[in-house]
């Protein structure tokens, strides 16, 4: 069975097709799509998952008639970079890409995120279709966000640029490593405790079904996440207002992140203890105790951290977090459930209450 | 007296202001045009504006009551490049631009492409302001193609990015090289010839003003250069179809680029001579002599050339051709002139045509 959902952006709307297997159809879903037979495609990927999933996508090109070449780049964040950038573009003129062509991105958020910026850049902007192959890019492979990184600031040289259709097959899931399929979850609980608590409950049932990685289980859940990433990006594209709200857990998170060791934590461990903090916060605010309970209950059933490791300095965290987002006077712009499934954009946290709950992130457990 | 223009994108619509002196008010312009004195603004330019012009505006905008901060890249095509694009946004970082911020180009159509591709792509798209200061810049200064080279390939990596405005002070011109002032007349003469029969017989009637930098010769000129690309790029923003009568006299001269030793050929003159290759084919296809008459007499008289240098291959000069544009079976598109003012998108012009025009070029004075 395959699930279909339309991402709302007028001229620009696109499917997410989901399903077991989608990938035997490739030149199916593209010839439906219209991508050009006549231009040659570029498919990026990385090494992870060039080894078992690549064969398939050319073969399958191939066959239906579509020239493509690939682009293998390393795994891993630091290939999200203009040096990359500037080498996949050297395929592209080399394999003759012109202004009818696509670039396919193969493999999770950093390829996505990378070879969606070069389809964004080249020739000033070609098409491209996303495929999936972590839990993690179902949260980054939909809303058009592409970037790659920059020496002092991650994803800071980028465009929006939507993708034609993204291709959920959910069969490549099954070679993904347990911590990124862990990782992965944390942004589709996310996606429930930001806009549907029923989706919520749903998650916290299943957790031992979604870590095994049971097909239904998972595509009935990466249905659901994806759907409440299309439903708020088709209302904001840009990111004016409401697509805020996709960055609860982030504050804390990117301040983890940008302090923690290359790789200590992953972006999903993260946000799970942000979302905690940002429980704390809510509480601390004076909204129900069971929005901390429940969240925690949550990210400990599928295994995902609730406290920050003992080692990192409170001081570092906050200053990371000042670097990336602005206090002024002392507040600051905070993502806070009000209830399960349930946020607000408050633009007035005490960040003094923030330095207060980082530390009790430190220490409780 | 203050010229001025709007070009006309919808939501994305915007003026040029074209006057001597203009950049004394220029605080006043970005006040007016809603540019947030709150947030940090990035000035780039080159070595050569910096020397002249950079006080200037960077003195009146602090007076305005503007936090700005400049860069100063190397003057010349290779500072278009991902490198540069990298160190500009490390600067953009340090300054603390935020998305609230605008990038200044002040230069010609290197900073200008430069600058803005790194307005289109710093936190995936802030603001910017156009400053052109050469007469070639009255050309990308408008219509919003920004870009940076590629080792293999020119502008290959760039965006749609519209500015705010475009504020052309003519005085800056005065420090622009003779060869420069010529060059950057030829796009103005393209705009004539592309749109505008009564504009052309003015150029050539002011040929010794303009290249004397005339200030009410300039700026009627510069105005309705402009107008021109205006109009164009409002009737068809991402070159879909009409815009591509801009690149009249591109198709040989890109290649003449391509084929020429660094700096032997500005862009100007590569161009001048395209066109008087795009009027002989025009006669070969029928057209009336007098189109080639007239073109070669008006770039004459601004001392640009008309004739390929007799050491330039024709082969290759057809393969830089070959691997700009497509041939499919033998033909290729161009943009023909049919009479002084107007030019067709002809899709089947002969290769055969166009190699005999490249010989002639190259043979005849
Ligand atoms: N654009 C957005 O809106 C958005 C949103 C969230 C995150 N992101 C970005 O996404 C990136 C993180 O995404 P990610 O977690 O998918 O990272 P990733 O792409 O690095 O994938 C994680 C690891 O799994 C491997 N892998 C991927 N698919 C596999 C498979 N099927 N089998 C075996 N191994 C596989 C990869 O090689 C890598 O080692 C970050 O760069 C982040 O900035 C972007
Ligand atoms: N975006 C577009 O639509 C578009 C259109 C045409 C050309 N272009 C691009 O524009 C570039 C060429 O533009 P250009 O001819 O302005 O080149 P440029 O910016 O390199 O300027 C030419 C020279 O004049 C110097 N200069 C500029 N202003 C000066 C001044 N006021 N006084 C003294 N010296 C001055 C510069 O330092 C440089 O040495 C190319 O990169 C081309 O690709 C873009
Ligand atoms: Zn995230
Ligand atoms: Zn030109």
């Amino acid at each position: 069975m395959v699930r279909e959902l339309t991402v709302d952006l007028g001229t620009r709307s696109y499917p997410i097709y989901i399903g077991e297997g989608l990938l035997a159809d490739i030149a199916a879903y593209f010839e439906k799509h219209g991508i050009s037979k006549a231009s040659p495609l570029l498919v990026v990927t990385d090494g992870h998952v060039a080894k078992h999933h690549l064969k398939l996508v050319m073969d399958r090109l191939a066959e239906g008639g579509y020239t493509a070449v690939s682009y293998t780049v390393a795994a891993g964040e630091k290939s999200k970079s203009l040096a990359v950038l500037e080498d996949i573009v050297g395929a592209c003129l080399q394999a003759g890409l012109d202004r009818k062509s696509t670039v396919v991105a193969l493999g999770g958020g950093v390829v996505g995120d990378l070879a969606g910026f070069v389809a964004a850049s080249y020739m000033r902007g070609i098409r491209f279709v996303q495929i999936p192959t972590t839990i993690l890019a179902h949260d980054s492979s939909v809303g058009g966000k592409v970037a790659v990184n920059h020496p002092l600031a991650k994803n800071i040289i980028g465009a929006f640029h939507q993708p034609e259709m993204v291709l959920y097959d959910t069969s490549t899931l099954l070679t993904l490593p347990d911590r990124d399929v862990r990782a992965g979850l944390s942004e589709m609980i996310k996606h429930g405790l930001i806009w549907d608590a029923e989706f919520t409950a749903w998650c916290e049932a299943n957790a031992e079904k979604l870590i095994g990685l049971d097909p239904e289980a998972l595509q009935y859940g990466l249905y659901n996440g994806c759907a409440v990433k299309a439903a708020v990006v088709s209302q904001d594209e840009r990111e004016n207002d409401l697509r805020a709200i996709l960055n609860l857990g982030h504050t804390i998170g990117h301040a983890l992140e940008a302090v923690a060791g290359y790789n200590e934590l992953q972006h999903g461990e993260a946000i799970s203890i942000g979302m905690v903090g940002a429980a704390m916060l809510s509480v601390r605010m004076g909204n129900p105790v069971e929005i901390l309970t429940v969240t925690e209950r949550i990210f400990k059933k599928f295994g995902l951290p609730t406290r920050i490791p003992a080692h990192f300095d409170t001081e570092a965290i906050m200053r990371a977090m000042m670097h990336d987002k602005k206090f002024s006077e002392g507040r600051m712009v905070y993502i806070i459930p009000t209830a399960i499934g349930k946020v607000e954009i408050n633009k007035n946290v005490s960040a003094e209450w923030v330095r207060e709950i980082v530390d009790r992130l430190k220490r409780e457990d």
